[in-house]
């Protein structure tokens, strides 16, 4: 946690409040913070700036907080991604928050299994949750917005237009004969696709739309790998 | 399993191989091959090409293999990386060898629990296991080198100057005034640290060793995403 992530409900005053739960529990076993310890805070889509552990009440901290610095600037990418399976998609969530992706569309497509829209991961609260670990972890609070396509054609011919809407498209594909660019002036829309590739008319239909295939070479990476490692490209100097 | 990777223990004639325990389990399971069915396969260490599953004994496959291509070429990248948490150990070392890095120093640091090279991971067969599903991901055959440094100052005294001769040197630093290059000729050295950061002293003993810190920015990366940003970054075109 390289941030606290308050909210409004955190706040007892002004510039007090009270941390509970996970969080508190994070501050004393792992900051090891006793009073007048000054930690990174934010208040989620707000300001950061600094707090100061003033008293532990139980299980709760009392901390009193500055919030006058800026988040760092969003990634300007909106990522498009075949909806991973469950065992990897809280990590791969988090990984995407906290590089500074703000716009995540989760998409259905021939090789996404059905059932993984059955996941509990996927639940608002739950999302939530991972979204407020991946801040945390990016030392940023302004929550991105997530959005659930389970089926592709109405997500490729309806949805994809308008969220790819004066934006850059690129398609991550390992048969792609464009080498992903690593610098691009503006927004860019970046679809990665589900494990076991995209169908030729799933392909098809997002070049249909302006998308450029794009390959990082032969190899292929898996989601946990692929999004780091295109999103690393697309990050502005 | 993009690539079915073969040891010289696999093969019964020439070009005859039977294929046992998990790699037969998953092309019976997950590629569903019947006999006649053409996969991708590969020699470990050795060339790639095809096998054509010829008939099925029991739980193993016999196939005839034809080896004739060239594995991908390496990733120009030596990876020094500060042994991550047992937890997240296999991911980050699999992910490495999938985006190709053939030679891989894990190192110790202040920030490095010690705890974390009692893991059960860190045994020779262990490794190789772990590394071998990263080459099947990657549809690799060449093994990377592997080794262990738990302690850090003989190795950036004595074991990083000769890992890192002749190649460009960049250490992965959220505070690094560099922005990480995208593109670099000839080989990189790249030093990737404990996530809970290097203490000045270590990052000084690494700049002093040539090492330019380098950042994405001002989130911090979990090693799991550090990892495949920066290599994704640094593949060459």
């Amino acid at each position: 946690m390289n941030l606290i992530l308050l909210h409004p409900e955190d706040f007892t005053g002004d510039r007090e409040i009270l941390l509970t739960g996970r969080r508190a529990l994070h501050v004393r076993e792992v900051h090891r913070a006793e009073p007048g310890r000054s930690l990174k805070v934010g208040l989620a889509d707000g300001k950061t700036g600094t707090g100061i552990v003033m008293a532990w009440d139980g299980p709760d901290i009392t901390m009193e907080v500055s919030l006058v610095d800026s988040p760092p600037a969003p990634l300007p990418v909106t990522l498009l991604l075949a909806m991973p399976r469950p065992k990897g998609f809280r990590r791969i969530l988090q990984g995407a928050v906290t590089m500074g992706v703000k716009r995540i569309a989760l998409f259905g497509a021939y090789r996404v299994e059905k059932s993984y829209w059955q996941s509990p991961w996927l639940e608002p609260e739950a999302l939530r949750e991972q979204v407020c670990l991946g801040l945390e972890q990016g030392g940023d609070t302004h929550l991105p917005e997530i959005t659930l396509h389970p089926l592709f054609k109405p997500f490729v011919e309806d949805v994809v237009p308008l969220l790819s809407c004066n934006t850059s498209r690129l398609v991550a594909d390992p048969g792609g004969v464009v080498f992903c660019p690593a610098k691009r002036a503006g927004p860019i829309s970046l679809v990665i696709g589900p494990e076991g590739g995209f169908t030729p008319y799933e392909l098809a239909a997002l070049t249909g739309q302006g998308f450029t295939p794009v390959t990082l070479g032969p190899r292929i990476l898996k989601t946990e790998q692929a999004v780091p490692a295109f999103l690393g490209r697309l990050i502005p100097p």
